[in-house]
């Protein structure tokens, strides 16, 4: 069972190679990655890799959280992270419901507030709770009995997303310490770019994130990161190439010339990736804009790694999931 | 496990201190309050108390209704009252479905006994209906096979939402009987208040209505209440304060001169309050306009019972779904 | 159980009169009946009889694919078809995902394919498409693992349609050899008629195909199948008439004169029927347009089996779930 394994872990030597110290999980929210220490990371994608075995079962589902009530509540539209947050639900046996901002009463004009109240008043474990409010989850996390798990708040933290990309290239490169991984895109809008930069940071890796000026948050070399436009310098031994989807839309507002110009700097083919690692990973946290971003035969490549942060998605959900209602009994 | 001990409870004494003279369940469906005795109410709050506990557990989940099928099938917008029966429905172990008129095939012409009828040929054994048509219930349940349950049926009815407010009130109370309710609000347009009011009256109850002439039905005062304009009168004494929610759009259609108007006249602040019974329940069905119905320290003050509505309306539908699958076998 | 019982049905005369020569379900997916032998036809309606009983069992759900991932992607709008599948998995014991076109990620521009790859990262083990593209599930069975079911795909085929109207057939009149089957309307936009016309004719029924000429598709005759534009000859000698649905909205397209014309000419009513057998089965996929393709006494009526379709389309789909999921292993 998933979990006693996991219980065991957390006790011993992780089987990662890294020193737990007996990290115990005392959260009782997943709020952003800013906030988690090193261990708590490494505590998350360790529980993660015990809960990917159970995607792989003939029975995929383990009876560990039973009799919970877990509400995903999208204020923004979204299809992969709320049905990969609804199956590891599902495969932990939890009851879930699901609640969007168009069926929701917040139409009637209730407060977010109101809405979590009285989601709490139905005896809730979890809320799922995507917003485009930066710190919309971390108010409710002080006002609300039940775990919060951020599922993207804004610009600001996409923390499942930040933690399957650590997952996902611990597992392919064995470690993320000294790593190089370069972000690239439209880093001041993503909240994937954010996560993924603290989380990296504090698992030890180099990060590098590269785009357009005008898509460059002010500032965010005080994260710790390289910044540069050239996309040639951010590809050289790099490790990871984690590219951001781009938002068509931005263009309206100016903030990109055109999207040919677009793909002729920040655009991944195979040709501008001929002095890349041979083994180098190329992440996308979907869903791709085929042609821009990435070509078909770079999506599909051989370091590709898209499809597997996908199957990896569930699994850290699971652990998470896991972890922050374990956490508060 | 709730079940035995509710089949006990039925043929002893009521815990609640009322006699129920070996009451048992027989109807098929729930459509109003106005059909019931006052033992068949006291037989669903009694119902009601034992589930009431099962929503506290770890395990939040009782096998009672494992194998039945529960549609939900909503032609009006709703999250509350929807998610209350989803989730009352899941911790009974039922398997749910819900249909929302906008997904439905009822946008291709289908009779409303045409969709109901098909619902019937899949072996549903409970049917969950919202509709704006008054009678609306009352129409499939003489037609279908499953259990129908009333979830709002226009200005007429909302059988589980009047039950809570019921249960509410005993709860904290002790009974009903001679108990002082005042209802404010839009009583023309509200089925809320008509469930209360039937409900309130069987059990014992004093009643009184206030409201604005033009939201005031005709002839109300044939359903045993007292009406007033007057706030500050049907304050003084009340031991409940039932607020409905004012419908903004309402003002539209001339029926509310001015929002500010309505507060000025209606709105309870702790001013109102003043000469209030200090014991005096707060009581909402929500969302509430804040600041227009309520402000927020009533709202969220003491006297507030208003989240704890929400936490008995689980009870209380697990509580119906329970006796109406019952009661048929 | 249902599983047993099926597994030795396969190995031994089937009960339905037909010899199985140990027919075993080898095939991933259900695409369309034009690709099944009459004994993988006969084999589904076997192991459908099995499940059909669970349906009407106090506690109607079997363990049988208890932990097994099954995902509804609906890019055209259905209520009766996606609520079947879903109560077909469900008393199965599976997890249920529905995906529909309006919430999903394709709005962002992802492919079909990147769509479903990214469910099979999941590690779904059936997706349930409908699409309005003919052979669209057709493309996914080919490059991904899961099995895939077509739920209709644009005028082309919807098997478990045919399937449920076989299996309808058959129960009704203890065999399809030889039976005068006539399917009246819309035959050219229509996936429900092709599906039939392909699974009648491999189990030996003589089709007659009935309609106005500007909605009979040319080179019909190529089925096997008569085709007339006389709605007294269809009926005439016919052991069933399955009534299509009418879009009204092809009028508009110049496809039909007028609804009152069509009524006239192909409209079923009583004095229509004048010269049916007694014992000929009325059929129609549903939702009716009462009034128009049948009168609500022939809708209605002792030769109607309209809902028992639909309560043999659950047992039909959990048949079908059944076979493909256990063929995979």
């Amino acid at each position: 069972m998933a979990t006693t394994t996991l219980l065991n872990t957390q006790k011993k030597e992780s089987r990662w190679g890294m020193t737990k110290k007996n990290v115990i999980w005392k959260r009782k929210d997943l709020l952003g990655l800013e906030d988690l220490s090193a261990d708590e990371i490494a505590l998350i994608l360790d529980a993660a890799k015990s809960f990917k075995e159970v995607s792989t079962r003939k029975v995929k589902k383990v009876p560990t959280l039973r009799g919970k009530t877990i509400v995903s509540l999208f204020f923004e539209p979204s299809t992969r992270t709320r049905i990969s947050f609804e199956l590891a639900a599902k495969r932990l046996s939890a009851d879930t419901i699901g609640i969007t901002a168009n069926s929701s009463s917040v139409l009637k004009g209730e407060t977010l507030k109101d809405t979590a109240k009285n989601i709490e008043a139905m005896n809730v474990d979890v809320v799922i709770l995507r917003h485009s409010t930066p710190g919309a989850p971390h108010l409710l996390a002080k006002v609300l009995g039940p775990s919060i798990i951020n599922a993207g708040d804004g610009a600001h933290e996409h923390p499942t997303q930040g933690l399957l990309d650590l997952f996902t290239i611990k597992e392919k490169k064995g470690t993320l310490k000294n790593l190089k991984v370069s972000i690239i895109g439209d880093i001041a809008h993503s909240r994937v770019a954010r996560s993924n930069i603290w989380g990296l940071k504090k698992m030890g890796a180099d990060v590098t994130v590269c785009g357009p000026s005008t898509l460059m948050p002010v500032g965010i070399e005080r994260m710790g990161v390289k910044v540069t436009n050239d996309l040639d310098q951010a590809i050289e031994g790099a490790d990871v190439l984690n590219v951001l989807r781009i938002q068509v839309e931005r263009q309206k507002k100016g903030l990109l010339p055109s999207i040919r110009e677009y793909i002729n700097l920040f655009g991944i083919n195979r040709q501008r990736l001929k002095n890349a690692k041979d083994d180098m990973l190329i992440m996308h946290p979907g869903p791709i804009n085929r042609g821009v971003e990435l070509t078909p035969d770079v999506a599909d490549g051989p370091c590709s790694v898209i499809l597997e942060q996908v199957a990896n998605g569930i699994a850290v959900r699971m652990a998470v999931l896991f972890l922050v209602t374990g956490g508060k009994e």
